[in-house]
């Protein structure tokens, strides 16, 4: 469950040019992208991928005193200038009410992001990990399970046919960076020193759900003496495993699905 | 899967007092606390923490030659004995329908544990570990993933937020004691020891459940001359693996929220 | 999670007899059942075995060109190629839509298997592994948490209850061979060296679905050059471990609830 | 919607006999067949027929100050008593959670009712009709739609047709006696003055449920001076409109498909 | 379905004093009351009731040129405004997703329905028909049935029993105001000739779905010469028949579950 | 509910022309378009509509004697013939499970005709009356209340706000013919006189179907001297009420948004 003897690190300059490339990042959440692949999204950037942000809810839960018409309003704009942030091309958001993902709708949204997926020629994602364990947030694993199966059947040309018709033509999504924040079968991390700062930056544009965040810490640790910058490090900066050979990492169960067709993995992954 | 090189062993004597906690046992079946977490409680009670216990289903499938009337009837009044025998503060059965939870109830079965935590107080929930591997009845799972979606979403301004005007105020679940019966990450046991004697007698009480395991097993094992004792005993009061340096304990899969914020916790549990 | 290290190795000829016993071999895809468990299917039928085949979805979208009618009709026709070529009783097709299986289905189909086990008496499952992991087919996971439920429930009094005056009698499934094709914990590979050319024939009979999986595989490896016998050998037919002392194995996490009841089996998989 | 110029009336001796018809009363709750159409049932019988109870919930709710168990255990008596009383060949109960019948649930109850109308021969059912308006109980609607569609595909020979290999052969249900206590389209009225003390004696067996509503109704009319008795003749024995020219009657909205094939009935109903 | 033969006019003075009375007026959209019951809400306040306004969804996407988050903000303001205006105590927003209400959500709704009126003492509803028909959107058929299940289910004692802990006592709603905008069994309507200038004024504070409406409108009709106005007063304030004797009514399908019990209502509707 | 009072019958020539407009006729089964609004579709085109056929099941249940493979495979064939013979543009089939169209799929499946509707330019289109009393069988209200709902939402600019970046630009569709087997409110009938030749022929293409209702029927009556042609004619083309003034009518439910908005159309109904 935790190993990571074979884990692979993508280290910049070393990967070769992207150029052609596209990837979605695919989250619940507003603050998802920036904190758990911010650094990812930055380096795949360079390397000449095209980026879009594809988020799954509304967020309308995500502020420590606001409303929820408050809250919506805010991370709404804060949503959009982390997209501007990350140089990503165009965000879209499907509002599905926050905390309230269920099973029930796996093949509705899989459908949306078929349909996405197709129009914007993605060849990669980076989304949440659908067999983390100790997941709790239902947002987190639906829409991981969701992009899971829309990934291969957006390739497949008896999924919703009637769009080839809209020139939607079938494309696999082969690569795959998956998140998690439990424990997760780690075969992958890529380095984000060279963006570290960045990271931070782009976080701190999360300014609702970050102010949730560190004012919830502090009522559950009254007597901690933090401050915001120092909460924020704490949590999503923290130095990577030195085995590593690099100082801050972002870690990842990937996929490659080009390399090695879908059809018994098991054998690689023994 | 199988890790338990960190393990954490909690002895009696050793807490620090839990006066003013208030823990929810939350299970699909009658047995399943005084099979899985009996000792657990009995020792978080001598500690100071208040209990209820929530059971989801209403075990009318639990028996070996019954009716379901009968079943049902029978095994109420045993709850209810569990429940006076552990000195816990009350029983709340949801009383659905047994088998048969579902995915689709989840979010219904989240906001009536939501609605209790907050009105009991809940700081401390024992259930079964949602990603326990192997599990084969749904009834577990779904519980477990209920549970789950509650602890956090209690605490959470926005969801339910008609009951702020109740008084029924957000409030976190921060400690989680998950148990399985089949794999899973194990990182805490607990010295049962001390209670051993009066957990088997706690398990006898389920007179109707364990009617049916012990004439299912003679079923399927016709040859086999076992009482009903030592097959309780068998299945249930195995010794520990002696690493742990204790007689008899109750695995879990624990987390603490209040020592590290639910962000990023695969950092901690590599 | 990759952990082999009580792997048992079931060879040919060491198995007591398995005259009288009954499996049924659950899967979602036409093809599923050669590819993953062709050998083992093959291995029991041998050891006296009768055997069924029970396929959840009609394959509908398993075609490299087709149209939805035409991939059907012909992989109808393979299907039962395949059922008579492995000597099994006979296919029962359940003909859910391919690619569509959802959470809210698992009751009505758990309801329809466990109805199927007692009228043909299974003792013995062959199925996904519902707790497998990067498993991408919603097909597939769902398929074997229905079986997984059936399995149990097919052998209580109380679920059901109104089969037993059809003289469908509860009966419990007490052998799971449970497959994946990605990370699982394996606890026994079936030697299937001596039928290794006919699970290749049988693999072939496959012919529509092997003829998408190919000539897809060339559209993502333009630059290939394998042919059809290549790329089924090399996806299917692939060498096992040295360690396991036979050349070919099919690799399962394996149960027997006879062995040990189903309470507290953590014991066992530590 | 209130039509009745074209009812048809109904009445003893003027049936040809029913010898080899069977009927399947199929309602949510234990009451409601003494309630809605206890009359019918015991015309039908006089007639010849052979009739089976199936009752859908497992009326745990319908009490007035009991718990779930002993509301259960009390009405599963009284439901066989009435059983018993109205000469049926068997009660069967399906047990689901009382006032928690959901749309989901519709194919699942379907198949269980396939399977018993093939099983029992059943012809002919009384339940609710699916299309009463202001009908305010889900158990009630969904129930009503789950009969409404296993009448039909209990006889097409692709619908569960495993069951086929267990005897259970196709058979169209091809009678229908639907009752609402909402506005309904009556198109028939069975005279039920020969049996209306019976009626009485039968509905005041249902003690638990009858207690509930008499000490409701008392609640909401405090003023109110009424025997359980003025009770429920009031509520449920009231004399019929004078132009059936029979003193008391029960209506339904009635549906025979062998008269009439099932297209195009809107001919016919205009 | 259209008939209106003994329809009820409830006229301003005639009715007893509504004093300590207590109505939730539930809705699926912000304009939705002010449209369809503005009149009679304020008839209600001035005859001594208290009165809530529940919303079910959260509006987004009832705007002409918008964007989600734009709409909700504004929105939630103007629903403020209205309530203001209406003189009611306060607005709670459920705020689930904009046309996306779905059969299975109606367990969900109902239990924080339920909760609400026990926790605001409400007797009487005001709310969409479930039975109008060619009603064409899901949030207005699915917010009137969980209104439906929830007035009865919340006088009961043994829904939702943990509630009675919290002291929300079971109390049933008797009153129910039933408003459709198609063909609907029309028994009773409200004169709200009085306030016809104020149910103007209030239609008015909706400028965000007015302004979507009026635009919309003048796209299907680009000859058309309309201004807002005469298009608001063209849609929602039409005179009424004159077989009412009063110039404007709002039209209801109401039913009064005090004077006449709930069983058998069909003798009385007839 | 049966009221014919004010009925518009649509003669041919009398209607402007319909040149640019674009229908769909949505239904579940491959026979229901020319059963239902054969002539009516015949009678569009003829005026200079473009039409399309959606499809919403696979029809694979719809055999006397055939498997499912055989059933799908034939009425899919069987189908394109009609769309040919009926001179629409195209078919698009869906292809859900026949028999098992769900509540659960109402959202999904409105997506996809949004889609369509968008793409094709529908306008208008032919379906169910989802408010049709004692239809019987749920592919057909399923689908009726999916086609329902995604006329109006296909217009909105906020309903799958993503498929404007495809091209796919809001669009509504603003009249319905909507057709029962059951009761309706009929408010507008379609002379199809001069083609009721051709309809006869349309429905014969229906091999399949034609043949199971033939057979089954005979089942039924097994006295019945009836060729399969006075079969079809008596089902199927009956003469017309002579108040209408023409021969042979298909009858509707119309309703025409562009006329009147869709608010308060209650007024107009009445």
């Amino acid at each position: 469950m935790s190993h990571e003897s074979k884990v692979f690190v993508e280290t910049w300059g070393a990967s070769p040019t992207n150029t052609g490339r596209v990837f979605a990042a695919v989250f619940a959440h507003s603050d998802d992208l920036a904190i758990f692949a911010g650094g990812t999204a930055m380096k795949l950037i360079s390397e000449g991928y095209k980026g879009y942000f594809i988020k799954t809810t509304n967020d309308e839960m995500d502020s420590y005193d606001l409303s929820f018409a408050e809250t919506i309003y805010r991370i709404a704009k804060e949503t959009q200038d982390v997209t501007d942030y990350l140089k990503l091309e165009k965000l879209y958001s499907l509002d599905y009410k926050n905390h309230y993902l269920e099973h029930s709708q796996l093949t509705e949204i899989r459908h949306r992001l078929i349909t996405l997926f197709r129009f914007l020629k993605v060849d990669t994602v980076i989304t949440f990990d659908p067999w983390g364990h100790y997941e709790e947030n239902p947002d987190h694993y639906i829409t991981a399970h969701a992009v899971e199966a829309a990934s291969w059947t957006a390739g497949r040309q008896l999924d919703l046919p009637e769009l080839k018709d809209m020139g939607l033509m079938p494309k696999f999504v082969t690569r795959k960076y998956l998140v998690a924040r439990g424990p997760q079968l780690v075969n992958r991390v890529v380095d984000i020193t060279p963006v570290i700062d960045r990271k931070l930056e782009c976080i701190k544009l999360h300014v609702t759900p970050v102010d949730n965040m560190y004012r919830t810490y502090k009522d559950l640790h009254p007597e901690a003496k933090i401050t915001e910058d120092e909460f924020i490090k704490g949590e999503f900066l923290q130095k990577a495993d030195p085995a590593y050979g690099v100082d801050y990492v972002e870690k990842f169960h990937y996929i490659d699905e080009n390399d090695s067709f879908s059809f018994m993995r098991n054998q690689e992954n023994r």
